[in-house]
């Protein structure tokens, strides 16, 4: 195997794939990258079993050939390089030389037969969903906040991919708050598959701004994210997500429309004092003709009030964790959001104004 | 106890002394900031009974008074208001009232009576400096890098500030390494006193662009350090400071110049590998007429050799830790240095080429 490739190519490319290689103390290979060198292509393959990463890299001069070496140190030594300078790699008896200008390094390699075979989307049967990187990863971080860490409820720890009334729509919930965002509409084909949250972490971190469009190809088992020459293979999560649908509160009576960043702030105001009290809540008040008030339950450092103006048809108040409403006051959109309500019983639903794609809904608490 | 102050200055004088109430289990009053008025002026206090750190407050309109409340709750609830609006803090019955335009709020105190009474500087009696603030900090930040966490060897947990030949200057040692840097000269005065790192890293981040000077005054036990509107007031440490100048060794044969960023790139890649080594530690050899090698100790991972081209006079080799190297390399300041050494029995020099003020050496390693 012989390539070479300038620093900034081969860096920008190691630092895409090497953070998946985070070894296991019974498989320490997944430490390593497997360089694979055909034809002038180089691929650079990571993965952690659940999940791998390739990175595709052309160059003008190469010999084909394979070899795995350990990620990071790789990663780092070539990202300490001179930008400009022009990389050589080369392989041997599985040492793999590096050389550029007055820098010369050999590391220790494996040979590449030990490193996992890579699982493969089937391009035949694979349902296949393109879009805008910026409007995926916008609405991507939109619902990913209320996914769930909980290992026992593996339905919740994915983002939930699912076609109705032809959209494609994500939603992710932990059980106390659920967030839905439909992403593409007219779609023909049909879908209903969680994705891995941390799957869809790495898919975020390796967006860049050169990308415009995201393919996603979807099989059995299987998920793709292709991202320019970034491709992202993972499995999908074996369980089943709950109906959603069925939780969004169809007769809620209480709708008030405020100010994002206002509401924002009193929240802030109020969670200071709940957060340091154990129920972490804070109220939300509306009085006629005009106020919300925004209160934490009364806690032993003291008190806090604060009113904002806004149109009040009805009377009626709700008990919130302070941090799930801020987490969704956070990755909603526009300056003017709704909020609507019933007296204390179901949840809250919050949406921008006039966009109505995105829909969060938070569970109250008992007082 | 009553004040009326704008947000941006009651915010940035809360988050200058905040940082410093940590409280304790056995002394919850340690987590409260005392605020005293007195004549239009305001002072803020916290103290975690180490030091001391006061601001002090110019304000319009006021009453006096005393109560000390929680530190991190009153400067987190400041900071979210909005800039702009006017506070009007007031104090009953051990709660104070914070208000400002719609928001309100209530925050349990203390009496004043029960905070831990402030130590103070002897005017008369008092050993004082001043030095311009950005010199200050350029100095300590050179010079802290070498001190110790050891709390078993007190006199290494700070900085040594001592006079001779009528120079003060500042050292640090941790056994392995050791800094000095010379800041003021034609000095009259003698001290020689070792001030807690923990101080000086508050007095560091204490420093804003609108200070200037820095007026550093000694007592017997004491050390403050005033800085505009804020005061650190912190003890010194009992223990006696090496004789230090007695480590620097007179006699290194070697002496070489060197870019001080190719240096410090060809350390950082010989210390990829030797940090995942054992010893951690690098060779730099000396080869006539006009090499200095870098390199890593053999490791399983490989093996690293950069070549940098400078005037050799004399051939010889140094064993040094990486990481050792690399601090150092950070808070030298030109852009050529000079390192002296001996064939690996004495420690290494390394200096600015031009500038002399500041010396670091550093043990060598056995192989």
């Amino acid at each position: 195997m012989e390539i070479e490739v300038t620093q900034e190519k081969l860096s920008k490319a190691l630092n895409n794939v090497s953070r998946v290689a985070v070894g296991k103390v019974t498989l320490p290979i997944l430490n390593n990258v497997l360089i694979r060198v055909e034809k002038n292509k180089i691929s650079l393959v990571t993965t952690n079993l659940d999940m791998a990463v390739v990175d595709f890299l052309p160059v003008s001069e190469s010999k084909d050939g394979t070899i795995t070496v350990p990620a990071r140190l790789l990663a780092e030594f070539i990202s300490t390089l001179p930008k400009g300078e022009t990389i050589k790699l080369s392989s041997k008896d599985d040492k793999i030389t590096i050389s550029a200008g007055k820098y010369s390094s050999i590391i220790n390699g494996t040979p590449a037969d030990d490193f996992p075979e890579l699982p493969e989307i089937d391009e035949k049967t694979a349902v296949v969903f393109k879009m805008g990187v910026e409007e995926f990863k916008n609405s991507i971080n939109q619902v990913i906040i209320a996914s769930s860490n909980d290992l026992t409820r593996p339905a919740l720890t994915g983002v939930y991919f699912n076609t109705y009334d032809n959209i494609l729509a994500v939603a992710s919930t932990d059980g106390y708050r659920l967030a839905e965002k439909k992403i593409i509409k007219n779609v023909q084909s049909e879908i209903n598959v969680i994705v891995p949250t941390a799957t869809l972490q790495e898919v975020l971190r390796a967006i860049n701004e050169d990308m415009e469009e995201i393919e996603i190809s979807f099989n059995e088992d299987l998920v793709r994210f292709r991202l320019g020459e970034v491709e992202i293979i993972s499995k999908i999560i074996d369980a089943s997500f709950p109906d959603y649908q069925k939780l969004i509160p169809k007769d809620n009576n209480i709708k008030i429309t405020i100010d994002r960043e206002e509401l924002t702030r009193v929240t802030k105001l109020a969670a200071l004092f709940a957060r340091r009290s154990a129920s972490g809540s804070i109220i939300l008040e509306t009085k006629k003709p005009n106020i919300l008030s925004v209160r934490s339950v009364a806690s032993e450092l003291g008190e806090n009030d604060s009113n904002l103006e806004t149109e009040v048809t009805e009377e009626g108040k709700i008990n919130l964790n302070s941090r799930f409403l801020l987490d969704a006051l956070n990755v909603l959109d526009e300056k003017n959001i709704t909020a609507e309500f019933a007296n204390r019983i179901s949840p809250i639903i919050l949406k921008d104004k006039k966009s109505t794609d995105y829909t969060h809904i938070i569970m109250p608490l008992n007082q």
